[in-house]
């Protein structure tokens, strides 16, 4: 599911941001360098090191959890995929900064968080909300 | 309800650390150095001029909202008073840090947060987590 | 002199990673982009508004001066353009984490920078440090 | 030297905020609790655990040298000792933020920092500057 947020953000002519590191995040950074676009991974730790392979741009902020905030700021709007304690962080943020978010099966639950059924729909919608 | 929390903390000597602005975090701020506490304030601007007038030490991060991260660095154990978005960012990190999260008519839902009926049980609970 | 670094940054097919803002970052970032590369703008406040308008991939931090020690971690490579408080903070969080730092024209004396006559010798230099 | 730093800052009254780890900042951290004042330590890592014994207030950032600009925004002065390239970043944040700034035995050279020879003639001039 990931992975197609991914494709189809690149195929939108979108950058993904995104953490940058394992699972969810490089499922979406792979799907999205696969079809062409621009993934930028802002990292937890000091180094690009930790970034996955599919990351065309490392960001390592060495701000551990503080740099799920940079990315609520960097990103126009937020398209959770499952997601846990740190997805939710970053969720509540957005939604602070007044930014629209919406979720792909989320683990979690947040008043203002848009669910939606398909990566193809929550992409739309995401697109559509920033224009 | 946040000033007894703030009061309670105070009368068992612990430091109260919170955003330092107003509202709950004034409420408990106020509670806590009228009885004799350490109130720490660490604020999202760049100048200590924000913090409520019962903060006695004033940390001005110049981060924003990643200053909630830090205060989930910083407090040993953590309790939620109402609160929305940004409180909820910060029980996630702590969640997440492993710290015990107990919550006072919390307005999110979040697993791993312990639900409170009154401060001095919240407090007192709290308190027994860090021992 | 920063217009030449940027264009030979682009030319390299190496990527721009700056302040984001005017003056100095503004002339590099147009000398990059003018020239076809990637200008990442590593931004002090909230949003991406106060971006110039060369920077390819805006990163709002919202840390302030804070966003000079991400600016450390992200770059390989430290140039510096003339440069007075804010860009020696970054050249000493550079040295601090073992990467060179080569400087033209600097308004500042800092053991450890090298400093260079021209861009094309700053930008040759550099590329061979991270090689 | 930043025993006495520590010391004077104490018997005046005041609070000593710093990098909190071993070195000049430890020792300066004992001058000042051992004469019964505050240390707040402004941590680099996720935990109090590397803060020297003689913190009485400890800020855990996770925050790396970013936690440096988090001191020159907390402290209304700084006096630096001796210090390096860590040191040489606070100094020049602090004064790009309009802050005093003072230097004991500098290995660092930086236009607007004041020399000072003694550790009282250090704090005396940083608390007339902040009155």
């Amino acid at each position: 599911m990931a992975e197609e947020v991914g494709r189809l953000v690149a195929e939108a002519g979108a950058v993904l941001v995104c953490g940058g590191l394992g699972g969810v995040m490089e499922a979406a950074s792979r799907g999205c360098s696969d079809a062409g676009g621009d993934v930028v991974g802002i990292l937890p730790g000091a180094t690009p090191d930790e970034a996955n392979r599919h990351v065309t741009l490392a960001v390592p902020t060495n701000m551990g959890h503080a740099r799920n905030v940079i990315i609520a700021h960097t990103a126009d709007v937020l398209i959770a995929v499952e997601g846990e304690y740190g997805t939710l962080s970053e969720a509540a943020i957005s939604l602070k900064l007044g930014k629209k978010v919406f979720a792909l099966r989320p683990r979690f639950q947040l008043d203002g968080v848009t669910i939606m059924e398909t990566p193809s729909a929550a992409v739309s919608k995401a697109l559509s909300a920033i224009e």
